[in-house]
């Protein structure tokens, strides 16, 4: 049993990640820590586990995360993030970083939509952690940059079709809606049950600090750059995203096109499913679990593709893709601990 | 007190109908009637209203229907709409029309989406039920096509772009979501309960018949014809559409033109209000009124501009709609009867 | 048009009392105040009613309160309410407070829950405002104490049977279920979406503030003193509130006494409503109207006695019974801007 | 691995059992059956398993069931698990019942709720499943009865004050209220959405099915017959089930008896946990697990205990207590296969 420690536990990502991590056969949680519940019992915060996964909050410090840990997650705000893994990383212990701080590649990207970067150097190492398109160099990466919940929804949903070239990369529009749990368990109007019921809306339009990285990842599978509309709303319910994606079709480019280049980039992929012709994929059939369903339709009328993408924000939009990573990078199997059914009801 | 009657008056749609009606100062409701329930009393099958409202079903029949009525609301599935429709009119009454068979001007546009079209002779002085679009038409119209809840939602973002040619008209996207009253009373496992919640899915993808109502106004208001993606979405949530509408701006096409543009276009509109600069509505927002609330962001690094249009679907996308439309066509003012503050929470 | 004005506005409660009045035909809101939100504009706050009623917050201050009002609706904490409500009576206006300091008769019930009663002078003048009990008191008061939420519920739930003698006393036990926005606006994980979706919990078992304002109300039906169990839950939804009460039958008593004593006590209620024999109420029924709809069952195999009772806790739980108590003291109908018809979805 | 098999697999309690059965170490499915989806695959019907567990639905069929399976489930409606029981225990396999054919050790009570029984020797025999109370006999039995939900809830929350003769066993009432998926995946206007969406309702007031059910296992604990009172609630949530106990304390019983009598009957219970002092819990907590979490206050104003008790329906209340009679009748762990932590949010 390999122990690992969790930065930042107390949220939901950090919670999701205790619930996967105590269920999971070759490593176990040597330490959780929380500013906010520093000195609590786990238990006492989430009543759920309560004799299931009996720990305490211990101070967010780089000596109790390390202590006796061969791997660490920081579930942490940004800008906390990189104040303390440069420090994780000095120990000698491999980190998969939850947050923003470590997913660009250049440093003036992160600073344009984010702040001032104060670890840049460690930019140039640091993987983005999706498992189909950066599988090898996670598994060698000292540091992980976990990738955002709707980046994770709509990459997938564009690789197959960037990287074969049957889209105008320019012409993408992700229309993106998620659950209230990505916002996180922190307090706000904007999370308060009675706004949120029966009270649909859509946030950050043309500005959601998503958009660069997804830009990022297809610019990097278009080979060129590459940007887009990505427009995030808020469904009132607790977990799951749906990304649905349009895309000009290059000319020439049908039906079959399409399946087939989804079938061949998926065609390994472990945690990738592809719906049946003519079946659009919800939100549930998705919910607690790792994958990615993914749908797709031709418009010959307008010459559009529309791809449908679903994922558990919780699961595959944050702690259970961080576990997916740590797996390749301790060398068990990528599903090590990722294999229950998806919940539903 | 002017007498009107509701054919189809036991879905959701008719409900609200009912519900509208009895609190209207000029009319009052003739007969309701309703194949599934006839013979009931309207308060077993909505106890919401016992005491209330105390009307019994009757058969839908153009002698009941006209009995004393000087309007008739078809809240009937189409075809059966356009079944009964001839015969009312032929009889002197004006009908408001909630199906889908009196919404189009070219019937083989109609038979290309739906089915034979019984009544195509009608097609030419049918009135699209807009009231922001064709208010004099409607006031002078014996038969109004009552618009499709996400049509409304759609075109009334679109239409000052359009209308001021500040956006290409091919590269219109319109991403919708829709509570699950919009599918009515009727069972089927997509409404189920235990399917809905936390299941947010998209349907119909390309394919829904919305599509070509939305293409007949939008051409009209471009001059020329227009064809768009439309794709619906169900959200867990009973009442209101948000549609997020994505075009390309025309070369030039700033912010300021985007919103004088909505100004203009909306300056005596009773029913539509612009959210100020930075603003995005909620559905919980026009919850149970007729009102449809705009905002939009012109993204500069895209060139595009996003709209979001929010309604509630029974109200302004339905039966509020239709009492605004009654109110037009007997001289009453617009929101005659419309006047209560949305619901929140 | 009689003007009245509305302290502490900004929260539910307050909302729900500009929402009835601003539709109301007989009044005008001449000030609204709020400390959190004082110099806000309204619609900036709650963006449903932009357009629709266009007022701004003040500052809680007797002066801005009673600036050309006749009455004033104190929507205020309880502590706050009994602080300024002197001041406003002191300059002849009348007020209908919707907190918890003028409910009680005895200052030392209302001590031993709450806190030092600020105001014990004026408490044998407070009229308890549940119209079906107190109306000819409520019609000459200057200061009337509006029911909380569940109490109001409960002790239209027990009073035929009590005064009827046909239920022992003793034996009452009231389970009651609220939707969230009892729990106000403000903030609290309690009340966080991801909290409460899904997650039906009971709270304060035994020592909530609403229990013996119920049993004063109750003892005073008894003629003699009632204690009660009273637990209240929090349901995954925005309004409504459902109580189940049980009690044991005094020997001898059938259905047919029970259904007696109900329609004897409410043969002449405006807003309660007898469900027929069988049909059991939903909260969904009563929605967003001053209606309380009871049923009940007599159980011969154990003797007792269930009583269903439902009604909306920010309309006949708070703002619309403030309305209800406002029309019976300005001697306008009791229905006066409460005949819209309940929501339903 | 030992083979099992699953009759009635196409609804939420077969799809639960396939879920936790697809993920149980010692065991694999044999067979999945339904009446209603014959020929079809599983995942056409559940897309959440597509790729993770690859069945067909076979016909209803005891050859089906038996053919190379040792432990068949039965999640048929009752009546047809009676008809199909006996023809499995004859080819010599055990069975775990999930109707509530074989609930009963008197078929006269069960004919007074139900119907006619078809297979009455058998009820001398069969086990009622609930391990706490039966733990011995189940491991031993050809035929387990497994409880119904509101039953495992309220019998929990009963036993150790019944046992330890703590309270008065006829002034037991217990008020359930149940997420909807314990209504099944069958189509009814009680459980389309916009029916349930903000509408809580109670029904089968005084009669629901669970009562006798609960009688039998309460007058087994008290030593003496036992009625009590149950009203069942449907709350709009998916899952969960809490039920509120009140009873009246016998003289002289104070909280510290109370609390003891709760840690002595579960000190060794592997699925039922005591919330501390003071904490009550929400059914979120319990979520997809197999706990029964249980919360208690003495009210010494009114004499009576209130027990707060909360289980998942389709998991301890339904399939999961299956798997746990099932693998305590085969030997293995009470916990094998339920060890996952509850899912929240």
């Amino acid at each position: 049993m390999v122990p690992v420690s969790i930065a930042g536990a107390s949220g939901y990502t950090g919670f999701e990640l205790i619930r996967l991590l105590s269920g999971h056969p070759r490593v176990r949680i040597s330490a959780i820590t929380s500013r906010a519940n520093q000195g609590e019992s786990l238990s006492d915060v989430y009543p759920a586990v309560r004799g299931h996964c009996d720990l305490r909050f211990e101070d967010t410090d780089p000596d109790v995360l390390t202590r006796g840990a061969q791997l660490v997650f920081t579930a942490l705000p940004h800008q906390a993030a990189m104040d303390i893994i440069p420090s994780l990383l000095d120990r000698g212990i491999r980190v998969v970083d939850l947050s923003a701080d470590f997913r660009f590649r250049d440093a003036s990207v992160y600073e344009a939509w984010y702040q001032k970067h104060s670890a840049p150097h460690l930019l140039g190492e640091a993987v983005y952690g999706l498992p189909e398109l950066h599988r090898e160099r996670i598994a060698n990466a000292r540091l992980v940059g976990n990738p955002g919940c709707y980046s994770t929804s709509v990459i997938l949903g564009c690789a197959p079709l960037l990287q074969a070239k049957l889209i105008v990369a320019e012409s993408i529009i992700a229309d993106a809606k998620s659950g209230v749990s990505g916002a996180g368990r922190g307090l706000s109007l904007t999370t308060h049950y009675c706004e949120v019921n029966d009270g649909f809306r859509a946030y950050k339009v043309a500005e959601h600090r998503h958009t660069p990285e997804i830009e990022q990842e297809l610019s990097f599978l278009a080979g060129k750059p590459v940007r887009i509309n990505f427009t995030p709303h808020l469904v009132p319910m607790s977990r799951g995203i749906l990304s649905t994606i349009y895309a000009q079709l290059e000319p020439g480019v049908n039906e079959q096109h399409v399946a087939e280049a989804f079938h061949a980039f998926y065609a390994s992929a472990r945690f990738v499913r592809l719906c049946p012709s003519g079946h659009f994929p919800t939100t549930l059939q998705v919910r607690g679990s790792n994958y990615c369903d993914l749908a797709w339709k031709v418009d010959s009328r307008t010459g559009r593709v529309i791809v449908i993408s679903v994922i558990d924000n919780l699961t595959r939009g944050a702690s259970g893709q961080a576990v997916c990573n740590m797996n390749l990078m301790l060398g068990f199997p990528e599903d090590c601990g990722l294999e229950a059914a998806p919940w539903q009801p």
